[in-house]
């Protein structure tokens, strides 16, 4: 145990190190090394394979799912991916050193502002390997020094793939320190991590709820994270119905089990009669299963099947094929319902009405707002980010998609020819 | 124990029902709530003043110092500042709602970002009375709900100007839940406070260093602050030499009880011979204590009485006159004793040399970075934010003076035509 807290902290140490260097480098240097680290992954494809066929093989022995094995697997695709994932943070801008709102005050000084790394970024993640090279080419590419501990069931993997991603970063002359990697699976290494906030500016979690609940708890690092996605589609009175039901579909079918997919549709009254049971039946055909508030149950009764939604429904992250369905008397029920179950994660209106979509555009308190779109697009890659480290929920830093600007902070910047102040 | 719990979870609910209502609010309706406090402040002077005398008396009966009942005394013209503030913040720019960066993604989607107030903001602020109107007022104006907690040697006089600003909420039609102030000195409220997660956004300290620890140690909440100003002045061998004396001078001298008053010069040893016996000289005539590294000792050693600097004085905000001072081989060592000892407050170059302020702007790492001004100019309304809560020195968030911007943050607004995700 305190060995492990030692080793973690010299980690740290070393990983603070590589941050002061990462600071000085230029962007064609941290190019070069994401280059490189793309190139590796590739000419040591049969290698990683062989790692992950050990973490392939404990999954079996220890019983785990079929889809929690196939999430783990290292294919020569998933290795190109990651690959092209890299090359992708390479053509991305270089958001460091950016200066902004450089403005002239009365007495001649210059103020600004400089864009500049966080520091150094603890990631915790589980499962997918992957994620150790999509973190670290953000991290990098950003000025960013990065602590990876990934899940014990992808250790081999990991490791592996850490080791490609070190030798990018000291054939472009970089400090390989910018990148450790938490070489033991024992879980006293997590909450030293989390301790080590002498050394670590930002904890980032990727997991399930379990996981981040715990970090949450734990961590003397602020952390950046989202719990959970519990988010809403509202049919208001005046949506276009083709329209609306195109986009309710999309935002809870087209992939359920993730965490901008719609929980709960929300249908304002004067519309439910018409809309639900098309909108229902087809639904229901695609097998989606529906959770109906009592007005619900009563308009589709007798056409499909819907389960009586219980409260704890409408605070649910179902992650599948299920929807929960109410209908509201007004625009401000609909606004209501939200604030006391949405996870400030994505919400959705659909109508024709300006007013109200501005309405609902400035009331609700989300990390994605949208006007008659698909819940599915607050995501890095569709909002134009180029790449994303999760989806924030929290309020402070960064909001919606964490993409290189979210591992950044703004210091100010004065330039002067000797003023004093008075 | 348990009711003081209950009572501030009662006040935090009430404060984000206010912060609803808030979020809702037009800037006019905001400003005319911070106008009337301004009107009810001066209305009430008398009164104020009367409240005032209790807190005055107390402060004697305990025997704190006179500099501490000064700090808490509320006269005529202090009460005149704290209205003429409030009325200053009316005159900005209201932040909330302001729509950035809206660009069209190829699908035809509108992906921008959306100015929003944090929610609820907890100030948790030691001795002078005039806080609970400055922090108030920041808050209303950008569409935060506050929850005071002032110290108890100020209880009666924050009591008194809290009432006066709930006067202002009600008179524009704004919820009075907006403002909650913590009506007990027992100390366990503050825990409590520290707790309420579920209904408070973000704590700002404002006090002393202990204060701030305690905060920081305790809290469940994110937290806003700065813990102390450890501020270097670097001259370099090119620096002007006359204007290095002034901004010098200045940084040190012009207030040192504030965290932007310089603790440490550090200077090139290529002008150390030629600048640091003037320099010495004036800081030693206006009354400054200097504590040297030996070389300085040696340099100054006949002229001006040195103290010898321990390692702690490096570490050390002084706040006072006394300022440490060090000679150094390179502009590297200048760095890296900044990057061991710095606060990452205000960090100030002196140099006529571009190339090497600009190396200084890119690789410091504090709030506020400047070049040939002094470190006195960190501060909201020298950097023409209108006004400030503090200067943060945290990384994430917000870095330097907190004024309206720091109060909110930004959300995706997303306008669409019915796009669905592929």
């Amino acid at each position: 145990m305190h060995d492990i807290t030692q080793r973690v902290e010299i980690l740290c140490q070393q990983a603070r190190q590589g941050a002061r260097a990462l600071a000085r480098s230029s962007g064609a240097m941290r190019n070069q090394a994401l280059t490189t680290m793309a190139d590796t992954l590739l000419a040591r494809s049969d290698d990683l394979q062989t790692h992950n066929q050990r973490d392939l093989a404990n999954a079996e022995k220890n019983g785990l799912s079929a889809a929690m094995v196939d999430r783990l697997r290292l294919t020569e695709a998933r290795i190109r991916d990651m690959a092209d994932g890299l090359r992708q943070v390479v053509a991305l801008p270089d958001p460091v050193g950016e200066i902004t709102e450089m403005r002239t005050r009365p007495n001649g000084l210059r103020v600004g502002r400089m864009r500049m790394p966080l520091g150094v970024i603890g990631i915790i993640y589980e499962s997918r390997p992957n994620v150790t090279a999509d973190a670290a080419g953000l991290c990098i590419k950003s000025g960013n020094a990065i602590i990876l501990r990934g899940g014990s069931e992808a250790f081999y993997s990991n490791q592996a793939i850490a080791a490609c991603l070190g030798a990018g970063l000291a054939a472009a002359g970089l400090p390989e320190e910018a990148i450790r990697f938490i070489d033991t699976t024992d879980r006293a290494a997590v909450g030293a991590l989390l301790r080590s906030d002498r050394y670590v500016d930002v904890i980032i979690p990727r997991g399930g709820k379990e996981l981040i609940s715990r970090i949450m708890a734990e961590s003397h690092i602020p952390v950046i994270k989202h719990l959970d996605g519990i988010c809403h589609v509202f049919v208001d009175r005046s949506a276009d119905p083709v329209m609306a039901e195109a986009v309710v579909f999309n935002s809870k079918m087209q992939r359920t089990g993730v965490c901008n997919a719609a929980e709960t549709l929300l249908i304002h009254q004067d519309i439910a009669a018409s809309f639900l049971p098309m909108m229902a039946k087809r639904l229901v055909a695609a097998g989606c299963e529906l959770r109906g508030c009592p007005e619900t149950q009563r308009i589709l009764a007798g056409s499909v099947p819907v389960t009586p939604a219980t409260a704890q429904d409408w605070d649910t992250e179902h992650l599948a094929a299920i929807l929960s369905v109410r209908v509201v008397a007004t625009m401000t029920a609909a606004l209501e319902h939200i604030e006391a179950h949405a996870s400030r994660h994505t919400e959705v209106i659909l109508t024709r009405d300006h007013a109200r979509a501005m309405r609902f555009l400035q009331e609700v308190d989300s990390s994605a707002v949208m006007v008659n779109a698909s819940s599915r697009f607050n995501d890095g890659f569709q909002f134009g980010l180029g790449a994303e480290m999760g989806i924030s929920t929290d309020k402070l830093h960064v909001r919606g998609p964490v993409g290189l600007e979210g591992l950044t902070s703004l210091k100010y910047i004065v330039l002067g020819d000797g003023q004093l102040r008075q």
